[in-house]
């Protein structure tokens, strides 16, 4: 079995595991680059310790203790969540201050798409028209009137990309005036202000719901809508859906005058996540997302991430990046909001990771966190926003979500994303209608199965066909040509749609 | 202003408030029955008070104190929520014992209706395909498939109803092993064995999500099957929707080979809730749905109740009719469950009550969970079942719930509800596809704007010209017809379809 040394993904001089990199993992006696012989079988994504790890030592990776083996672990032995335990996260009180910024790289220059300009400022990367909702009583009602919109409408105003419901579950059963209550609601008023719905807000309420409608309404809009199901106006149903139509038409007339016109990459809003993560993440498609979101920055445009237990255990990396001290400071307010959040539920920042983390060799929310948090790139942080806020700087900011995809999605879209970036390395069908959602995975077996439903390979890095660098210009390529419409993203080709979820750490009635 | 005197509506002889019954309201100098002279305008529904009820004095409807006078509130006088403070909900370690049952009514039989029998002993009214989930990253999947069952495969199998996807929001992105994380899980779980669908279970899964797609198998069911998005088997989405399409069709081949039987009106599981309350709630919808009910637990079929912020207030009027002990205690155990969820979250029980409630007359959550109770009419209380727990008991069932629309509907159907009842005073086109949904309204109003929406106008109780009684039979009748397919519900006819919402009281992740 001891043929030839096996190349293995040592990343960080001071690590004492490296990742299996063979398809099919690796057998008993199978000698690694560095000459270390397996003790036993390695599974394809799965650590193998380096050197002697005695019970209650340290195991690094990224340069970085992502546990503490619970059991000797000697060199050549598969080290697994089962062979350890998790590490105390970095505390919130106690995290260093920003650190001087290293000198700017040059700004990126005369990079464009073309986009949809609103009013405010944005920039839509679609026309779409979106349906927003106070309260999930009235779905039933809005899915009927999208199907008619999709099929009687849209062929008449040829401009107009498509109509969204921005269905939900909140609204009405639900503790409204609950402290925590702020966040579905701004969530909510905030998805109808996404770039990509061209400043038109379209409210359907039903009447007696506690979110009430006109709460929806932008102050100042004249454009703006409402139009409550209870309204005395409507006899039945027909007279009820009529009334809807004729209220969307109004707002596709003005949007199918939009055209596209040349904007500059600063006018870019991209969110970007993970989901269904494996070994590998951290290694191959995360990495080139941060080298992706650096060039965004360095363009003038904005990169939001996102995903608060993913970055808990990396805080304390993030913190010397804070671009100021309000910044670090409602860094580590989000994540000590969350802690209480999880606590009150009998839960940690542990309750993250998956069996399929698991089984694809992430052993436990420290690993998964330094290889999530390689998403934000190197860039300073500009900022930091709660749940459900709109973001309101340029450069990289930090918007505090669960990690969930689709609730970090709807967030991410309610704090103006305009084009969506989410890693996989075991693969979802994941895709947001409301804004173009690129699917970049992790290794080439998922790439290569499923063919078309994702939008790049970044298996390459790790067989060392490509750079981090090199794929993540190609990203960056990739994410001009999806928002200037240029590129339909597989998800969008195959017509997949998933429905937004709200974050409501409140209770419900 | 002072001619002829006006009838309104006052329940119980001790009460010191009625309610308006005239359509658009009353004006100052209006005289009630009683003689009151009204000494200010009072919308419909709204009540006025009797006697002059000092500051501190309490506000008596259905012979219960509602709530404590804010300010003095002389006879004649608009008395509505802002003049009143609520009073201590009833404690729950103090609870009074089962009272002795009367002897129960003669039992009602000779009923039935044509109902799909399962193998599991309980009766389908509908023969639905349902596509179980375990996580909401395959629900975009899912709809395409449910769209392409629709369109090619019903067709051929013309004793299946319909197909329903049982897409929802939890599954991953959750934290598993929180301590009621039970509800969620046992949630889906018995979503899938709900009677209309037959027994026949199809789960489609991700692969690596914490919500294991193998735990929504019956144990020892053959017939069950699952199959997973990621399963290496799928090259690409169109193989990945052959296989569930393939799948579907083992169970559409079984659905399509079941035929009606005549079946007792035993097998009835009729889940009752009620969404857009007015103060004819109490008074018409509810106590008719009572009626009905108490016809079901006659006839020996099972009635279940929901919506505990609902019944917190009326939980001492509920206490005496347990049929023991343990129910006795369960219900305390219920609603202690829920104070404890609400005030981990800055809330309470009058978190309930929407501006709707308000509009409409009610003027609180005691006054509010009176009429709300009023739903299970005078039954024993045969057994309290927890959130996502399936029901096992005849007669009436207490299904602690939460009361918003949705979340109730769902846990219900998990709960194993055949036919739901839905009563609304202000109007909500709620349906759930997966059991017929009628809709029962408090007032006429209602019923002649919606009259394609609504199923059951008991408005007429109000006016006079019909009784609780004689619409609590009709309301029995139709609910026969209704299981026997012979009529489709209002919003059936429409084709309205509701999500699904789960009740997840434990953090997202
Ligand atoms: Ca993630
Ligand atoms: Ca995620
Ligand atoms: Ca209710
Ligand atoms: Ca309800
Ligand atoms: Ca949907």
């Amino acid at each position: 079995m001891t043929e030839a040394t096996i190349p293995a993904l040592k990343i960080h001089g001071a690590d004492n595991v490296s990742v299996v990199l063979t398809e099919g993992g690796l057998q008993p006696g199978a000698r690694l680059d560095d000459g270390t012989e397996l003790r036993e079988a390695v599974p394809f994504g799965h650590k193998v310790a380096l050197e002697d790890i005695p019970r209650d030592g340290v195991i690094t990776r990224y340069g970085v203790t992502i546990g503490i083996a619970s059991e000797d672990l000697p060199r050549g032995t598969w080290v697994n969540e089962h062979r350890m335990r998790l590490p105390e996260p970095p505390a919130l009180d106690d995290l260093p201050p920003p650190a001087p910024q290293p000198a700017p790289p040059a700004p990126l220059e005369g990079y464009t798409f073309e986009g949809y300009r609103n009013a405010d400022g944005s920039v839509g990367t679609r026309n779409i028209l979106a349906i927003s909702t106070s309260v999930q009583c009235v779905a039933g009602v809005v899915d009927h009137v999208v199907s008619r919109v999709q099929a009687e409408l849209l062929p008449r105003y040829p401009n107009v990309d498509g109509v969204v419901a921005l269905n939900h579950a909140y609204g009405c059963g639900v503790a409204i005036n609950a402290p925590d209550a702020i966040i579905p609601i701004r969530t909510v008023q905030n998805l109808a202000k996404n770039p990509n719905f061209g400043g038109e807000v379209m409210v359907i309420g039903l009447g007696c719901e506690k979110l009430r409608p006109e709460w929806l309404l932008p102050e100042g809009d004249p454009s703006a809508s409402v139009l409550t199901l209870q309204d005395p106006a409507h006899i039945g149903f027909a007279a009820m859906v009529d009334a809807i139509l004729k209220q969307a038409e109004e707002h596709l007339e003005r949007l199918n005058r939009r055209t596209r016109e040349t904007c500059p990459a600063s006018d870019l809003v991209v969110g970007v996540q993970c989901g269904g993560s494996d070994a590998f993440s951290g290694v191959t498609a995360n990495p080139v997302i941060g080298c992706a979101a650096d060039l965004i920055v360095r363009a003038g445009g904005s990169v939001m991430f996102s995903e608060v237990t993913e970055v808990r255990d990396a805080v304390h990396l993030l913190a010397p990046r804070c671009a100021d001290k309000e910044t670090s400071e409602a860094l580590a307010r989000e994540m000590a909001w969350y802690d209480a959040y999880l606590a009150r539920g009998g839960a940690d920042r542990s309750a993250n990771t998956t069996p399929g983390n698991k089984a694809g060799g992430l052993s436990g929310i420290v690993e998964k966190s330094l290889g999530s948090v390689a998403k934000s790139g190197s860039s300073p942080l500009a900022d930091v926003t709660g749940p459900g806020e709109r973001i309101s700087r340029k450069g990289l900011t930090f918007a505090a979500t669960p990690a969930g995809d689709f609730v970090c999605g709807t967030l991410q879209l309610a704090a103006g994303m305009n084009v969506h970036i989410f890693s996989t390395g075991r693969g979802t069908p994941y895709n947001l209608p409301a804004a173009p959602t690129l699917k970049v995975v992790t290794n080439s077996a998922l790439a290569r199965r499923w063919f078309d439903l994702v939008d790049l390979d970044t298996g390459r890095v790790a067989t060392g066909e490509a750079t981090i660098e090199t794929l993540g210009m190609e990203l960056f390529q990739l994410i001009l040509d999806t928002a200037s419409g240029k590129r339909i993203t597989a998800a969008d080709r195959l017509g997949i749609v998933n429905d937004l979820v709200l974050f409501n750490p409140a209770p419900v009635t």
